[in-house]
């Protein structure tokens, strides 16, 4: 039997293991808590440093396939275990590519693939050069995640407080709304891309609050989006599954915001609300078996459970959700929560877009 | 966090843990084997014997809701976990009921819920006074299981390969076709009925061989399949799920033929053919939650992976089940493999009846 190696044991890991107990395959697990979400699930957990090479290593030689589901991860290991012909997807150039902001930006530059205007800053005594770039994003090149790393600077004024490690200034784009594209590419070529999904972000804490599966885009904007997709996939000799983030302007533009090279949150909804869920995606790509359907089942939403103070967890109002019709809950096993820490999350399925409205009210 | 403890640990105990880790509860299972598929992915595994009380009652005082996979487990050690204040759903007087084939029949008697004729065997000499009333099954009142248990008595000269033990004698029915209806009922009496499902048998093995749902009921059909449904689990005060399989008659009349406590092989196309599986009905029932909707999300067809021979497991033509779309595999774990055991199973699921043919063409 094989085995699946992932680095990282969160609730990425998690819902990538209640899936793939369907598969004749083991899953091992590498990360520093021992509480993590795959703590007790996983057929091997093992504890220890995702970023030391030494433990990278060492943790890879055991499996048959390594995957990620965090991309802060020690990239050294990576490479040396590709060259002692270990399989590891995604492959290592990708991780290291989508590590850095920076080289994530001229990467899409390069293909001519749409992106917000950007400027690279070295150190903080380069800002001020860049004013008339203003309302801009600052972002980290690297260690960003889950909305921190991330600074709008609205005026000069704000260059005082901006970081001062090496980053990126993005001008600000007036935006219609946000959305993501899950692509999936197996090592034979086969590439199946997903109905985009609308996320509408809590902009408190940068975070998404909600978002709503499928987003109609127009037969043009489809074959642009998809475009996109396919072309970048292709071009990193991609396999597993990627998340693409787009800003869609108020002119109807796509521009290419992130990627993440890995199940994402903006694709929990392919649990219940595609034919075949990210997580399974991920599994066949990884595992070079066919690609499943990407076709979607209805209409979902998917809604972000946070934490709201620090502490042991509580769920509150587990009745009151799970008496609506269509609602699945998914909690991640954490013990421990803080203040915008991702506890879990809910999906509402409905047949239309209206049935799906009317359940939110 | 609440301990939900099973007793049993096989695929039906697996496929309930893949969802149950959903929500914030602990999974205990105990089991004889310890290489179940359970094993490596409840929260904590218990190795013991299920028929022992000793191990059972010890096994269920660390639990709050103890619950089941499998009928054969001991009884009286429930009934004593019940006097000191414990939950354990479905409740023992059903489990014991349903151990005993001959006195569910005499329940579904009493209920005037139709039923095969049938006349209860005490011992061999008794059969030869029931010639006319073959052909017949003989069914043993306890211990069948899988098909097992049961054997079919065509002319008198069979009763010389006849049963010993007590045992009942069922009238053969002359069949159209078999369907099983899945009911769940909580603790505070809600009570969700799901769309019956057609079972296509294997008459070698005695095994499902491939089942379809939802199996269309004229109108008053629904009622009356409802009603009976209805009436056994508020009869019973059952809480849970419980499967019903009927023979559908020449004559259209629908006769129970057997019940099971829990989870069942007839119900597993739930899991995408369902907003709500049985294994997540089985959930919200035992814990008192608000069940979920049992309506039907499209047409699924459910096929057994069935052992062929004995020894180690080997899955020949993964990628070509794999390549179809709409397709679901559930391999169960198993590292040993016999004839006829069951392995795992295969879900297909299309928007129509008439696409759900042309993938099995």
């Amino acid at each position: 039997m094989k085995t699946i190696g992932i680095l990282g044991g969160g609730q990425l890991g998690r819902m990538f293991i209640q899936n793939a107990l369907n598969y004749p395959y083991n899953i091992h697990i590498l990360d520093p808590d021992r509480e993590a979400p795959c703590a007790g699930i996983a057929h091997e957990f093992w504890v220890g440093k995702l970023t030391d090479f030494e433990t990278v290593y060492q943790f890879g030689k055991t499996v048959d396939v390594l995957t990620i589901e965090i991309e802060n991860v020690n990239v050294d290991a990576l490479d040396r275990l590709v060259a002692e012909g270990k399989t590891v997807y995604p492959q290592p150039h990708i991780i290291r590519l989508i590590q850095d902001k920076r080289a994530q930006k001229l990467f899409l530059k390069r293909l001519q693939i749409p992106t917000a205007d950007f400027v690279l800053i070295d150190s903080p005594e380069a800002l001020p050069a860049h004013a008339e770039f203003l309302p801009a994003f600052q972002k980290l090149a690297v260690g960003g995640y889950d909305g921190k790393g991330v600074k709008r600077l609205h005026t000069s004024a704000d260059f005082a407080q901006a970081f001062t490690e090496p980053s990126l200034l993005e001008k600000a784009v007036d935006m219609r709304t946000e959305i993501a594209v899950m692509v999936a590419r197996n090592p034979s070529g086969e590439i199946a891309v997903y109905p985009a999904v609308e996320m509408v972000f809590d902009h408190a804490l940068n975070l998404i609050d909600y978002q709503c599966a499928p987003y109609m885009l127009q037969p043009h904007e489809q074959a642009t989006v998809e475009g996109i997709a396919r072309k970048i996939v292709e071009n990193l000799d991609f396999v597993g599954v990627l998340a693409i983030e787009f800003f869609v302007t108020k002119e109807g533009e796509f521009l290419v915001n992130e990627m993440a090279p890995r199940p994402h949150n903006s694709g929990h909804q392919t649990i219940e609300g595609n034919i075949c869920s990210q997580f399974d995606q991920h599994l066949r790509a990884i595992m070079d078996l066919p690609l499943g359907s990407t076709a979607s089942r209805g209409y979902a939403l998917m809604y972000n459970l946070i934490g709201e103070e620090d502490g042991t967890v509580v769920y509150v109002g587990l009745e009151a959700v799970l008496g609506r019709q269509g609602v699945y809950l998914h909690l991640y096993g954490k013990t421990h929560t803080r203040i915008g820490r991702k506890m879990g999350h809910i999906t509402l399925i409905a047949d239309t877009m209206a049935e799906l409205e009317e359940s939110l009210a």
